[in-house]
């Protein structure tokens, strides 16, 4: 099972299975999990914590490193499904409403140096919020 | 669309495109987005900033709040699709991997008390780490 | 020696004077040490991950899990210390300068339930930024 | 009034003189504001998002951009105290433990490439934790 052959639903509804059968939801108030999902973004962030954009892509390549983030990444992400679960937020339905105001917003144009992509981005944020 | 069914790599691919589009990949470094995964996750959890455990659940019941959340959580969401994009890290793969690890570390039986919840956390953390 | 008979600059100078016998600068870019402080603040937030406000005001007085908070407060402010250094801030002007702010927007009468307290911090942040 | 002037128990007390006569002491609790450390140091970490370690410290020529990076030095530091007055721990008392002992791993001796750094640094983790 990967990505391709795999939809968001099930790997919700066996998490909140896992959850469930440990009794765990008192524990999982929503401020809670936020913390969590930062906790673990942080984890995620000190394997990359004195690196240049370049040597943070090189150190992929080290197996024993890629191994580190894949698990931190799955933890934010398992951290992201229990805020959903905890919530009923979809996920899917999220990220079209965003996408699509982001599609908008941000021209089909390539933004060719730091400071213009820095520009647009700042120019969403003020235009979106 | 809905989590129930969109597969992981639908939105992979689209968002993928997207940034393609905008020549954006040359900003995206896996420190960079990782930070953002940490920036994200951390204007979800300044929505519940002061917030008790309770108020934090009523909350969601307020539909201007609950909005907000909904779009921190999409922010969020597209950080880590980012993230395993730009790495080529596979969300369901590592998902299981660690899934497996903690059906063992925690055995299912109710924590009944927040002090047992740490206990067991804390062992799994010594365990796996 | 205590807060009470130091003042910053000289914790500034001896952090500074540690850094520089080690040659670290060259690792310490203003984003890494920002990302730095995140991530020690991460660590403290860890210790109460799963507390209620009364759990986490109970728990300092154990003295074990005590001590691990005072280590994580001492890495954020280590961080701190090291950010403004590589910066050139003075910390003391830039407290001044918010707290004057502060106290103007923030009128001195008790905000006497959550709801009001979230109110004028929201009101600060809309006329402040 | 500057760094070099000041002592941090001064800070301190003028800090929860402001908290008190508020009536906010309700609203901090220890998850609270190590939450809100984390916040802000996400706000500073997000003026940097994008930036390489050159243009990061490039950034810092730009006053608009400086003013920016100094409030949200002045946020994290604020919340530090508000930290410390919560749980009465002493700042100057922890940084120096966490020195003496920084100052026993990392013996002097330049550490030349950022491999060497964060073999140091692991090393110290490993040993200090």
């Amino acid at each position: 099972m990967t990505d391709k052959n795999t939809n968001i639903q099930k790997l919700r509804d066996e998490y909140a299975i896992f959850v469930n059968e440990r009794n765990w939801n008192q524990f999982h108030d929503p401020k809670s999990v936020a913390a969590s999902i930062s906790i673990e973004a942080n984890e995620l962030l000190e394997l990359f914590q004195w690196d240049t954009p370049e040597s943070a892509r090189e150190k992929l390549n080290n197996p024993k490193w890629r191994a580190k983030v894949e698990g931190e990444v799955a933890d934010v992400f398992i951290y992201l499904l229990n805020f959903v679960n905890q919530t009923g937020i979809d996920i899917t339905t999220e990220y079209n409403k965003k996408m699509a105001v982001a599609r908008e917003k941000f021209k089909v144009e390539a933004q060719d140096d730091l400071e213009a992509y820095y520009k647009v981005k700042e120019d969403y944020r003020k235009a979106g919020k």
